[in-house]
């Protein structure tokens, strides 16, 4: 008899592709304060109604599932389309249909279609100068260069957008798009005002180049009040590409976004898609659900999260004083913070870490690392806010320990 | 007053990347006779035990759809990932636990997400002769050559394989990893022996290949008798990565599918997922329905799926007689189908799809064109017996019109 035969590992290495990111480490649970991610209040998650919304669609045409993407097709289940059209046309005065929309795996997903029907190697895409992280590592991952416009307090200055289409231009480089968020900026938490958002769009007619609208927090808003998205400003015509998520109206953990476009675009879209469609239980569940309860959620989750917000505006005056500067942000979840210059705020994300503190340092969440240094963003949707008011109050020790700042912090004078 | 902006439409020709696929038409409903799609039996979804499973998940912890990932990390939820590494042991032979496991959107997923990882242009990868349709469209969009082995009535035979590693390496050329479906082979329905399976790992050690086993069909055997996965056999070590899916055993439009791996890869492919998780609902349903339930579930699907081949293996003699040549298969839901030599289903395809009959030719599920341009699949899970038998009686009018055969056909001499 031969001996059994003896498993010898073969060496990956050579066989990886050469530009592979670093391999994941295994997950070891979340910090326990928790101040990065699109992460939600948890008692917030509607689950009774959830149950029953599953039940009720099951029960009605459950046995759709047995064929890819039920009876819709591949844009996506067409009652969720059909809620989306008419969220899109009550809340962000879109006039579009379900025909116009294709439901997507989180909007990052739409950005990822978006991409991958727009860029290539070596193009370059116009961004705020602060702007979404996976966005911009989505864009560097397709070879593409995002190239940031800065901010003030109201948004992507049009100025600058101008001067940079028409530099640019002079060099011969159209830009794929242009990406912005307009209603609570990620991370900026401003509000485009309506003569700029005009003027995006004048400069996209001008130079060619189309907008990729992000509104995936513009249902969050503390007092409702807001322009209509660019997507629905007439002079747009098939140049603006909208994207959406139910993720921070709804539950992260759900996987369900839209992107609303022409279909000159979105067919082009629908024809990437190759996953066999978007999860149907997802969509099926958010359907039956936001036809009748969408808008009182989100009356009381906006209520939740601005109790958040003011815990951690508190907090920070609280602990940190002067030393940190920000603009309360007008909705949404998280919070933009800036530090004194000689601040670090790669190096505090990481002193913060091994005290199990997690913040979003400002260069992972810029085109340009440099102005952001001194910057960080806290995601205040997901910690309870005795973790918020504690973790604050522990960021400050950290900060105050490696760089000298804020001196006084919980009414204590350090040193 | 200014007149009102007018909007000037763009043209994005100029701005598509230029390698992409033609646009999607938009989507009219499925053909009335639907022999494409792994699509399944509809009475069969578990509707009530569907239903049942989300609310009491749901209840215990659907708060934590609040978070990404809900509190299991990127590799999916862990109490699916337990169920997943229980059923391999038990149906498959693997020993693996739930940190071996990663859940994917899909089984697709899980063959983009090891595209991902190991090809890049011009890769080599080496596949059964003819081979799952997305798999190899799948492959050439990363810009690798998918290259063919022959099969026989067993699968794809060892001496060939042989062969052709032994002729790459004269070329100086590594294959990313050999692709193979061994129990119930797409589309040829037939079950690798285990000798082969050793072989198969013998060569892989020799020639430093790594393994694709893709397991989508196992479940659903006639006979439950099968060989152990490849990715049990112990001398295998780290070169088999092993995928599967509930989208056969449970429902296609649910989303989701995993992979079993080594770390050393599954890390890699952990780390190039970046779509937020799979949808989390799909994954809490399937772990708390499947639990309990799988096992049974899987008994009756087998009785009903096996019924609808013994009416299309019917239809298929009572239409096309010997015209048709085909080996039932052992399980799963699709038969392959040999036609004489001058038939080319490229064409019978689109002849049929004007009369409402969808059919895969040959050619889209093949490594080369040729040897595949008589041969087609009938996929027979979804459509009614009726709709069964009365597809392929039109069909077996069509292909004589077209080309002469079957010369008797529905127990009436033609022409």
């Amino acid at each position: 008899m031969k001996d059994p035969p003896v498993a010898i590992d073969l060496d990956y290495s050579a066989l990886f592709r050469p530009d592979l990111p670093a391999p994941a480490k295994k997950w070891g649970g979340f910090p326990p304060y928790n101040f990065v991610g699109g992460n939600n209040d948890a008692p917030s998650v509607p689950v009774e109604d959830m149950i029953e919304a599953t039940a009720a669609v099951l029960r009605r045409e459950g046995s759709t599932l047995a064929t890819y993407g039920m009876q819709s097709g591949p844009q996506g289940y067409v009652p969720l389309r059909e809620f989306v059209a008419k969220k899109l046309g009550q809340r962000s005065g879109m006039t579009v249909s379900a025909d116009d929309i294709l439901i997507t795996s989180g909007s990052n997903h739409g950005l990822e279609l978006v991409n991958a029907v727009l860029c290539a190697p070596g193009d370059v895409v116009l961004v705020e100068q602060f702007s979404y992280g996976s966005a911009l590592s989505r864009l560097r991952k397709f070879g593409a260069t995002p190239v940031g416009i800065p901010l003030n307090d109201d948004g992507m200055r049009m100025d600058l957008l101008a001067a940079k289409l028409a530099e640019l231009k002079a060099e011969g480089v159209t830009p794929k798009y242009i990406y912005i968020i307009p209603t609570i900026q990620n991370p900026g938490g401003s509000i485009l005002p309506e003569d700029r958002r005009h003027e995006l769009l004048r400069l996209s007619e001008e130079y060619g180049v189309p907008i990729l609208e992000d509104e995936c927090y513009a249902d969050l808003l503390w007092d409702g009040k807001r322009p209509p998205a660019i997507a629905a400003m007439g002079e747009g015509g098939n140049r603006v590409i909208h994207v959406g998520s139910f993720s921070k109206t709804i539950a992260p953990a759900l996987r369900v976004g839209y992107v609303a476009a022409d279909w000159g675009v979105l067919g082009r879209m629908v024809a990437v898609k190759n996953d066999g469609g978007t999860g149907a239980l997802e969509q099926m569940m958010l359907a039956e659900y936001c036809n009748t309860k969408f808008d009182g959620h989100i009356d009381s989750l906006v209520v939740t999260l601005k109790g958040k917000l003011d815990v951690i505006i508190e907090a920070l005056e609280e602990n940190f004083g002067t030393t940190a500067e920000f603009t309360p942000t007008k909705g949404g979840i998280f919070q933009w913070i800036t530090l004194p210059d000689h601040v670090d705020t790669m190096k505090l994300a990481q002193a913060a870490a091994a005290e199990g503190i997690a913040i979003n340092p400002g260069p992972e969440w810029a085109s340009d690392a440099e102005p952001a240094r001194n910057r960080f963003r806290l995601c205040f949707g997901s910690p309870s806010l005795e973790e918020i008011r504690e973790g604050v109050k522990r960021l400050s020790v950290i900060c105050h320990r490696e760089f000298g700042v804020p001196v006084r912090a919980a009414n204590i004078e350090r040193d």
